[in-house]
């Protein structure tokens, strides 16, 4: 069907991202099913909709499909009721014909289920209420980048922007943090705050792979300036040495993705918990998008709180927010702690692989920081280039200040300047201050490199253990400083899980249908034979104390740096699925399976993070992953056979960390 | 000068490799300077040469200007010599004119100098012997590849060969061993052998980078048939075990590149050496060619020499010889023994770099075994992919063999090649034994894989520690039996010296013309974080045997295998030239700069081959290389700094050997 006469769209959130009117003939008729009155559907609807009914001539409709449902106990059930809506407002069929056949089909279908299963279907369809909606209006002109862009793509119609729409997108600068405006419901539950049980450890925003879910701490002052809708959401903070101050965590639940880790992080015990579950239709009222959006544009960390803990991280803004990653990742999580920590003071390169697609699948971005992303083979030079790029334009920045009249003001800030070039806060705070109007032009025209910023390269296993590694090797061997993350999934995870040189041997990977039967490669102690590189391997869900020391060790020491990152995926199959990722992250680490470590080439220290690990739970964790319990349903013996080499592996390696954690 | 009238050339070797008269004018004057009668030169004149005298009608002179210069007291003063010859000949000036103007000319040039040296001059000048050649015919019709392909490039004009030449080309396969027949005659000074001196060590052989010195131990049977040229040269052995054997050194002096290796191996005393130095005109005759002709045609090792001791490798072939590598090349030995130890069950997979350039510029190759190079970034994968489409048609082979019926002699053949795939001799066996008219048509036709060939991947640092880095780390994670041989020049030798990852810290190169500020890679650090890879660091100049163990332990290993062999290059500057390169390689492990060692991973054992070493030479080996002393002219603070980390990271990465080499 190409062009329709009827469209009927069950789920009205697909109003947002579909334009599904788009090819309905004139005069036709749009039957939505929306819980919304008609003055509420009249406000709320997209306003590309609204236009397609005006210009079409369209015949609009709505019925509360699963309110009828529900009050004839066939909860969901909503096909069989909108089959009928259609018969009711289209010519197809005498309706009342309709109704004695539709009886006679009942009887059949379900004839051998319970006889009430048929009545309540019947009693759904005689009280079906439609209610015509009219709509005679839309607004003509909205904002550009969004029309343009956004809702072209997210409306599979980008096939149809014409080469000028790209007039002004020349240098391929896109706009920042549009994910934020996505707002794409695609998950029925979503956390609920119950503040009262809340003992405010931020553990639920810290295992958050969406940046969904934020704690705030506001001052008495901030308290009794918020709006009610906000007022009610808070309580006196339990923190006895934060006096009069007011906590709340804010929820953004149309970006959430309903994985439930919030929920499982929460400390409370079984109904003490300060999360539950509940329906998104029930939470959202107007003001949970307000309540929010107001916290995250007023509310700001205050200096007394220590930034650099897990609790502390979660009260500064992640710049790196509601991407389209999956539900319960285990890569975000990191990307996102790493932007909590060192915000505006950070560039990254992304390489190729799920960072790169949930990173910034054009025309949408979760970053609300300078990101770029490169190819699977060279983004570690990528980000080098853009580092070296960096200190050259930084260097002729210095020179013209050193060659520069200026007034006393800026020669102050300038002298500042040249004496903490790399450090983010003083070289903004110059940026923040200088009079612009005395400086000479060439170095307001440099003005974006005053601030430092450190590189950040970031990738998966099939970037640095792979395809991208001649870059990562020829980047750590250099003296510069330069950052990497790898998110360490162990497999191809974007494409598909394909086996990567970090898939662990006897592990089931495409490509490794039969177990892989290769050692893990073990990149850490690769780059740990360059004397110049620090190294760490973290495990977000097994320390995160320990992961928020390494990214600022690595960010602080001037030279190259890389943190290998244990990141469970939907490719491991835990079981459980993926509200277990964090908890699989701690089991990874305690039962020798992932060492956690961090060398510092500064002081020469080998620091092994998890000294006492447990082996005897190194089969559990295995065995709670499909990537492992597959091969033992297909080839019992062969499995065993290479789980045992995956083992003495893992001890003769951290026998190896061990031994340099005892070196002097 | 387009079209010349007058072609001088003064070296006859030219006329081999260059067409001088290809532009000269018809009826031209080509002028040679040769020691030549005329019926020598008649008779040696290269065929195209002839061509070129007959067909453009030119006017041929030969003078001696050497013999001119050395009875004038001016030895090797020629270019006043032949100066004077032009004017002679040409009619440019009145010679009478030019005799007494050239007086003038001298009186001024040397006014400095002592009045002998313009007698002696001017007494050439008088003394000048021209004498005219008469050429009248030449063979219109020779060797199509030599003359195709061959000839016609090494002489520049290759873009003259049209598509058609190559029809029988398509498949890219070339002949075999064309260095062979260069003969390029390009060292004045060759080895000549004194058999009374020699003690049989075969050292010279060992270290010869071009195979133009072997060793040759014949039955009596094979001395009494030998000719006479080949029994005048051979003397009774002196080896003890060996009765009634006659020894002989065989010298390609045509293709001997005088870099005096041979003469420095050989373990004689002053005046005591059974290699001497002398002139290539003294020892040209035609007995020499034939001498070496004879010996390599027909004298084979003979079953009671071990030829897995530095000594009796080298009375085997080496099936890569007379190659372009520079004289006294470090890489070259070791390919040439390499070669020597498993000859025709090899086949080399070689990265760009010099050892894709002397090794097979088309349409020359040294390699009398199959050879293929690839780009410099993906040879590890070429040499990976060349052992994986071997194994599938050798494991095609098996599957026809186990299902055909053959006569019983083919049976009792298929039985062994099945239960020995692997092992070159017995499969070449049953390869010759083969009644191939029994076979079904498929065996046949995949008959070059029944023999067993390994592969061995070669290449230079620029390749295994930089742009080939990420293939070779590919290669290294998988469980195949790839061989990797690393040439370490520790720079890009064939580019002109830039910075690899392999150049040590201090050291200058391109790029790095203030010394390089970054650590030296380790690449057999990073090898040996794959427990299944057999690691060895080797030297020749230091401990032949070790290194003949590590070719053997490699190649008999079933996986992947990377020995790194230190190889010294002119770009090291070593004082005294390249005939130092043999004790370069001796010091540098001596002195810990470059500590040889062999992991296997069969036996897990880690066997530092050099134990006692001795940092107090560190420095004395530095010094001795322009890549270090340069520095230290130019910032000998700087200089002193960088050689002080380099030294300490060099003493650290020994600690490091001798601790696995400690372990259990």
């Amino acid at each position: 069907v190409e062009n329709p006469y009827i469209v009927v769209v069950t789920k009205e959130s697909y109003l947002n991202s579909i334009n599904v009117l788009h090819h309905i003939k004139n005069d036709g008729i749009f039957i939505l099913n929306t819980n919304k009155t008609i003055d509420e559907i009249k406000e709320s609807l997209p306003n590309n909709i609204k236009k397609d009914i005006v210009d079409k001539n369209l015949k609009f409709y709505i019925v509360d499909a699963n309110a009828i449902a529900l009050n004839n106990n066939i909860k969901n059930k909503i096909s069989l009721i909108m089959e009928s809506v259609i018969m009711k407002l289209s010519d197809l069929l005498d309706y009342k014909l309709y109704e004695t056949k539709i009886n006679d089909y009942l009887e059949e279908k379900f004839s051998n289920k319970s006889h009430s299963i048929i009545e309540s279907n019947i009693n759904a369809i005689k009280n079906i209420k439609v209610e015509e909606v009219i709509i005679i209006d839309y607004i003509a002109n909205e904002n550009k980048y969004l029309k343009t862009f956004v809702e072209m793509v997210n409306s599979k119609k980008g096939d149809k922007l014409k080469v000028s729409d790209f007039l002004d997108k020349k240098d391929g600068i896109y706009e920042a943090g549009t994910s934020a405006q996505e707002k794409r419901m695609i998950s029925d539950n979503v956390p609920k705050y119950l503040k009262n049980n809340c003992i405010e450890c931020n553990q639920c925003s810290f295992v958050c792979p969406h940046g969904v879910i934020r704690p705030y701490m506001l001052s008495e002052d901030e308290y009794n300036k918020a709006p009610d809708y906000v007022q009610e959401k808070c309580k006196k903070s339990i923190d006895p040495k934060l006096k009069d101050r007011y906590f709340t965590i804010g929820i953004s639940i149309k970006d959430c993705t309903g994985c439930g880790l919030c929920v499982k992080a929460c400390p409370g015990k079984q109904n003490e918990k300060a999360l539950v579950f509940s329906s998104l239709l029930n939470e959202l009222d107007e003001n949970s998008d307000k309540a929010f959006d107001y916290l995250s544009k007023n509310i700001k960390p205050k200096g007394d709180i220590n930034l650099n803990t897990i609790k502390g991280s979660q009260f500064k803004e992640p710049k790196f927010a509601f991407s389209g990653a999956c539900a319960g990742c285990g890569e975000t999580p990191y990307i996102k702690l790493l932007t909590q920590l060192f915000g505006d003071s950070m560039i990254v390169a992304n390489a190729t692989g799920c960072s790169s697609i949930y990173g910034g699948s054009v025309p949408s971005t979760p970053y609300t920081i300078p990101w770029a992303s490169s190819l699977f083979e060279d983004n570690a030079e990528f980000g080098y280039g853009i580092l070296i790029g960096n200190n050259v334009i930084r260097n002729r920045v210095k020179n013209i200040m050193l060659n520069s009249s200026v007034n006393d003001q800026n020669k102050e800030l300038f002298d500042k300047w040249i004496n903490n070039m790399n450090d983010y806060i003083i070289t903004k705070e110059v940026y923040d201050n200088l009079d612009y109007y005395d400086l000479p032009i060439e170095l307001v025209e440099l003005k974006d490199y005053i601030p430092f910023r450190m590189v950040f390269t970031i990738g998966g296993d099939g970037w640095a253990y792979d395809i991208g590694y001649g870059g990562i090797d020829h980047v750590l061997s250099s003296n510069e400083n330069v950052n990497i993350l790898v998110l360490d999934t162990q497999v191809y995870s974007n494409t598909g899980g394909q086996t990567s040189k970090s898939t662990p041997l006897g592990s089931i990977a495409a490509f490794s249908a039969k177990g892989k039967s290769q050692n893990k490669k073990n990149l850490a102690k690769m780059a740990l034979a360059y004397p110049q590189v620090y190294v760490a391997q973290v495990s977000l869900g097994y320390n995160g104390t320990h992961l928020i020391k390494a990214f600022n060790e690595a960010a602080k020491y001037d030279g190259p740096s890389i943190i290998i990152a244990y990141a469970p995926c939907i490719e491991h199959g835990i079981e459980g699925g993926m509200e277990n990722s964090i908890y699989m992250e701690k089991l990874a680490t305690e039962s020798g399976f992932f060492p956690t470590f961090r060398y510092n080439p500064e002081t020469k220290v080998f620091n092994l993070d998890s000294k006492n690990v447990n082996f005897d739970l190194y089969e559990e964790f295995l065995n709670k992953q499909n990537r492992y319990k597959m091969l033992s349903k297909v080839n019992k013996e062969h499995a065993e056979e290479l789980i045992k080499l995956n083992k003495e592996n893992a001890i003769a390696t951290f026998e190896y960390y061990k031994k340099l954690s005892e070196e002097i």
